[in-house]
């Protein structure tokens, strides 16, 4: 029940309903009085015992009312003078409408993306429980720069176990995601005067652009069947960036003979190797190939990270050092952001210490082997796709016939669809018309429930777009 | 039960106890073999039949362990030729012992620090609980850049019931700590090509420190009884980092005068005013001070953390921008590390908007008070200190009598008993002589059951070295 009260100098509006005391609704009251700029600067106020008397309040109650909205600065106070309305700011416009989170597309093919609709949430929240109810106080204070050694510890088997890796607890950074890591990578390579990387063509644009971004330059390694060409290395490359196990985006694995020579080379010439083992745990058809990693443990930077099997969320990631690198690469880290939050470190810890982890990639490998046999079955009804790399991975990648729609044409008709996938052409370094076209297609991303649908919606487009060969139309003649 | 099979070529322990299959096993032997040098580069391996036989194993079960071994590197094979070690490195050494966590010191009063042994651990599982059971599938997918809605909705409420700030949930950005939301704004304000700061003298030197790192110049705010001086803002000053409900270190709020003052001069000058309310919850006398923020919401950044309520490990923080500044933190901060890690961001969400955050800093409100009682209870014996600052935050700050020990004697003796503190010089601009000495000692960062001995510690420490006024020694004759 709203109240009035009016004095020689002012009128006001008092909402008695508010919440809090009485000290607190008149405060209230004038405060939006004043940002609302019904009492604008200059006003003198009532004095306290006028106004206590309007109002029925004791004088303290309006005094301090005055006094608390003085400290903040909408009031003046001068000692024998009326307290005034400070200057002050008009309030802040309606809230505009709270956002809402991105919606994933109806048919969410894009490559490098597990099925979030599957992360482990009962064993996740069953690893927090474990980890906060052992947890030790200082769990909860400042964090170690270098990653939380639980989750060294359990990562150094879970890697030497899975991939090969050779390591001990050390010699692993933990960062806020693979994106982290390069980044700090990039940083040590310039401060140490390494300012020229290669880079699998085609291969990870954003990573691509991240590492020039730091300012690094970049070269191209063309990638044929057997994975980047050691050939195309000069005297001036610093670093490497591969995915050996299934490059991305051909999907082939680093022939063991350019193991040899790419190892053979980091030895020599003391350059950097940095291995993204970014999708490593999932192969189909036998087990994954071990990590390079492991034929020059003192020359590769070896990464991983929860983004593929988890979900990106997690933002966490590792990195397998070279020993002359922990040290330099845990000091950007902490200048960057002090040390990765610490919770989500100890869970993933005792995630895979217990093989959480190992069932829920066993599990995710045994989906997406079959979602995968499912889209080459239909995929081969199109003879003009040629489907390229090992069955592994989160995505295949499909190049396109000569006759037939274009890269482009195919994009537009998948997004009039609403089936998104990403094209090949825009992976190359330097896309020109000489390049195949192709689709990369992520058979991981949507739910269980989603992925028929979404198969169907990729191949209803390729049914009206690519003709079949007995109906090729001819090849209109080049210039 | 190990087994030993030798052959014409090479002799090789083969441990059959190792976990994995007939395959594995082999390849495991191998592997270490030629890992630990027993197998140096170039011998030739035994065919796969002559192997098999004296294995008892199956041809292909040899031939598979050769061929992953070969993929992995560590043999060669050619056509028609004997399949070889590879040129490998030995294997590393053993493991180092694991890193133990930093243990805090026997006496905990470093400023700034929350008790973190009072983490609501069961508060926070049961709204980990939550969070994971109502879950949508895009949670786990990549974030927002700007932070998660949920989030940023309930802090536009929490900071506006508890601390009197203005915003809407689209005008907050949540970062990773309170250091990543200074490196943004730094970053923003220089591609502004804004690039004088200025700080309080005494302030913070870390965060000093971190702006001047990114690039610009920091000059000193003198820092008297009111707060820090509006005088010394120069016409060259872009931006001022101020702490107004508890300047750090001396404690004292920013008075009234100097609230309009700093705002009228960001209204004037376009300057940008950083608010950093690192522990503005913390009031033991009264309700606190509201944000200077609400004074001029489109001039100030307010910054507040989880840091000194729940512990720096969650590394979450916000910040509130003036209109023009969102869409160009936003953008650096996707940059820097494209969002921050999802789940702890909604778990806070769902842990302000339940107020078991109101509950757990309305419990520590509570026992800090009693802690900061007792201490200054204890202090008031040594008429020669002088305590400074308003009952508030999680330190107190005293300054020493000209006679007796010098800071450093107190920090060093300090240092002896285990008592962790800091001393005030550091955190002026430019130490010298005149400047006050003094001690910053937190009430807060002790647990309940520690605090009492920490500051029997410090007192312990106080009585042995500071001269009672009765007892006062005639000062040494200056020179």
């Amino acid at each position: 029940m709203p109240e009035n009260w009016s004095s020689s100098r002012l009128d006001l509006h008092l909402d008695l309903d508010a919440e809090g005391g009485r000290r607190a609704r008149l405060e209230t009251a004038l405060r939006d009085a004043i940002r609302a700029g019904r009492l604008t600067t200059g006003t003198p106020l009532p004095s306290t015992r006028g106004l206590a008397q309007e109002l029925g309040l004791s004088r303290g109650t309006v005094t301090a009312a005055y006094d608390q909205l003085a400290e903040q600065g909408y009031l003046t106070t001068r000692p024998g003078a009326a307290t005034r309305v400070a200057e002050v700011l008009p309030h802040l416009p309606a809230q505009v409408p709270a956002d809402t989170p991105a919606h994933p597309p109806p048919h969410d093919l894009r490559p490098g993306r597990p099925d979030v609709s599957a992360f482990p949430a009962r064993a996740w929240l069953a690893a927090t429980r474990r980890v906060l109810d052992r947890a030790r106080p200082e769990v909860f204070g400042p964090g170690d720069p270098q990653g939380r050694i639980e989750l060294r510890t359990a990562l150094a088997d879970y890697l030497g176990r899975t991939r090969g890796v050779l390591t001990t607890p050390d010699r692993i950074v933990i960062t806020s995601g693979y994106y982290q890591a390069v980044q700090l990578l990039c940083r040590v390579l310039l401060a140490q005067g390494r300012e020229v990387a290669a880079f699998e063509d085609p291969g990870h644009d954003f990573y691509r652009d991240t590492v020039c971004r730091a300012g690094l330059r970049a070269h191209a390694l063309p990638v044929d069947a057997y994975g980047a060409d050691t050939e195309a290395l000069t005297a001036r490359t610093d670093a490497v960036f591969l995915t050996p196990s299934h490059q991305y985006p051909t999907g082939v694995p680093l022939h063991p003979g350019r193991r040899q020579a790419f190892c053979a080379w980091a030895r020599s010439s003391g350059g950097l190797i940095v291995e993204d083992d970014y999708d490593g745990e999932f192969r189909y058809d036998r087990r994954p190939v071990g990590a390079l990693q492991s034929l020059a443990p003192d020359h590769v930077a070896y990464c991983g990270t929860t983004s593929k099997t988890l979900g990106p969320a997690l933002r966490l990631a590792w990195t397998v050092l070279p020993p002359d690198l922990v040290e330099p690469v845990v000091r950007v880290k902490q200048e960057d952001d002090l040390y990765t939050e610490t919770l989500g470190q100890l869970v993933l810890a005792d995630f895979i210490a217990t093989h959480a982890y190992d069932r829920h990639i066993r599990a995710a490998r045994q989906r997406y082997r079959i979602r995968r046999e499912l889209l080459m079955d239909r995929l081969a009804a199109f003879p003009g796709l040629t489907a390229h790399g090992v069955p592994a991975g989160l995505h295949t990648l499909v190049t396109l016939p000569r006759e037939g729609p274009t890269e482009a044409d195919l994009l537009t008709m998948c997004a009039d669809r609403g089936v998104a996938l990403r094209g090949l052409t825009e992976l190359h370094h330097h896309p020109d018309s000489d390049r195949p076209e192709g689709l990369l297609i992520g058979f991981a991303a949507p739910s269980e429930r989603a992925c028929p649908a979404a198969i169907d919606a990729l191949t209803g487009v390729l049914a009206e777009s690519i003709t079949l060969p007995s109906a090729r139309r001819p090849r209109p003649p080049q210039p």
